[in-house]
């Protein structure tokens, strides 16, 4: 099987470092490096990596994130004061860029790029409305005035595929681009476990009742910070309703029309998800099964 | 397998509804059911079951949070305009009220916690400090300001059992009660997978290396809003260094000694992790393996 995107990084987290003030500055030297940033979106190096510059480097007024240790030396991300822009998974040339970087680049960047979006979009504290501090070399915010402390989200999310008669469920979303089709998901809610929010999202979705819900693998997902966990089930019945809010349609397909369109053709039965998504990475499991 | 606690509330959370504010507003009459709390816990009938009242209960200036319906009638919880007290998994009395509860019942509590602890405790935007408002019967807050729509909050942890030469890894932490011992557990952290957040947690807290990371059961769990993702992982060398930061003591336990502690003694090698934690499912299923 290939690699997840996003996953893989060989970053050392140093979590002991983030609760120790002393040895976090003396981290904060000329020889620590700068994950180079215009906003969200990564800057890209000739060889197609990630750039890297010095803490030299960071804007008046920015935060700095403490990534982790990377050959002994400390690594960060800027948060600049003001930060434009947002969430744009969709965004092409973001993509392309993606698109030629190496797994452990993508993993870096797509850490990165989760914590420095959370601090932009959390800078006063839920409870009380004052304004609130990085902490731990980023790995917290606290308030100015009642103390609260506030940890960087992650939104588990689940994605499924399901099977009936050999087939495979898809749907496609309004925002999709043409013909692609990929795995149902939907955000885990408070009071579920994931085999629930699986049998949840399906039934909401696509009206289809499903059993024998099973771990595939999970993804980190920097847009903005999702926790992709990838399961498989089955259905008895394939009949199909769909949540028209949700989706535009929704149909099985067989392992001939999957195999073919995860190719890499636009020609077949539908365009599969593309190769960073883990819908991709289900469907391929889902063919060596 | 024992049924996993906090998980199989038969309540049909309705997503559509919390969408449709007519709906919703035909559900609020005289039919509909409130869920009795002091506080974030619950009240308790004479039958040891959850006591439900009417919407006329709910305190003057209380929100109401939409938990689904239950035999077509709309089911809510209040969120108080003050609500004191916080996080207490730990509150003996508490635990006596949930050792009586059946599953559905801890279920339905355990959502209605964690939404009601979570807009208490979000009562104002984290982008810009305004008020916000309940929104989507409480699936949502939305800024009266900036705008900012806020989700509740449901945050993966990994916690999991570790295995060499047929020992089991169990650690304490400080705040356990004497002699109790149970699964490593952490937060999944921006950028991580599953997998990634298990390997780390062991290395971080217990010094172990392990491999082959396999997905056993999740859990939500309401104190105030994790989702436990339960694990099985292997180690080759069985060398322990604890981070004494988190752990007073990891040790490895034979298959006989958890066995003992897994009837309910105090007299065995330890205490076992209590029924309701998603630990004490991993060690009955790693005994059933």
């Amino acid at each position: 099987m290939t690699a997840i995107a996003f996953a893989g990084a060989r970053l050392d987290r140093a979590d002991a470092i983030r609760n120790d003030p002393e040895r976090l500055a003396s981290l904060m030297d000329w020889r620590a490096r700068l994950l180079r940033l215009e906003g969200l979106d990564p800057q890209i190096g000739p060889d197609g990596g990630l750039v890297w510059g010095t803490l030299a480097d960071a804007g008046a007024g920015s935060d700095l994130v403490f990534l982790g240790l990377l050959g002994g030396k400390g690594c960060f991300a800027e948060v600049p004061p003001q930060l434009a822009g947002g969430i744009a998974p969709y965004n092409p040339a973001l993509w392309r860029a993606l698109a030629s970087m190496e797994q452990e680049d993508l993993a870096i960047y797509g850490a990165a790029r989760s914590l420095v979006d959370w601090h932009a979009r959390h800078r006063f504290c839920a409870r009380c409305g004052s304004t609130t501090k990085l902490t731990k070399g980023g790995w917290q915010r606290t308030c100015d005035s009642c103390k609260a402390e506030h940890f960087p989200r992650v939104d588990p999310v689940t994605i499924m595929l399901v099977e009936h008669e050999g087939n495979v469920l898809l749907g496609r979303q309004p925002r999709f681009p043409p013909r692609r089709f990929s795995a149902l998901a939907g955000f885990v809610e408070p009071g579920e476990s994931i085999e629930e929010a699986v049998a949840r999202e399906i039934f909401e979705e696509a009206g289809v009742v499903i059993r024998d819900v099973t771990y595939v693998a999970s993804q980190p997902w920097p847009f903005p910070s999702q926790l992709m966990i990838g399961c498989h089930s089955h259905a008895d019945d394939g009949a199909i309703t769909i949540d028209e809010h949700e989706l535009e349609e929704a149909r099985w397909f067989t392992r001939a029309e999957v195999a073919e369109a995860m190719t890499g053709t636009e020609d077949g039965a539908f365009i599969a998800p593309p190769p960073h998504a883990v819908a991709h990475y289900l469907l391929k499991w889902w063919l060596e099964q």
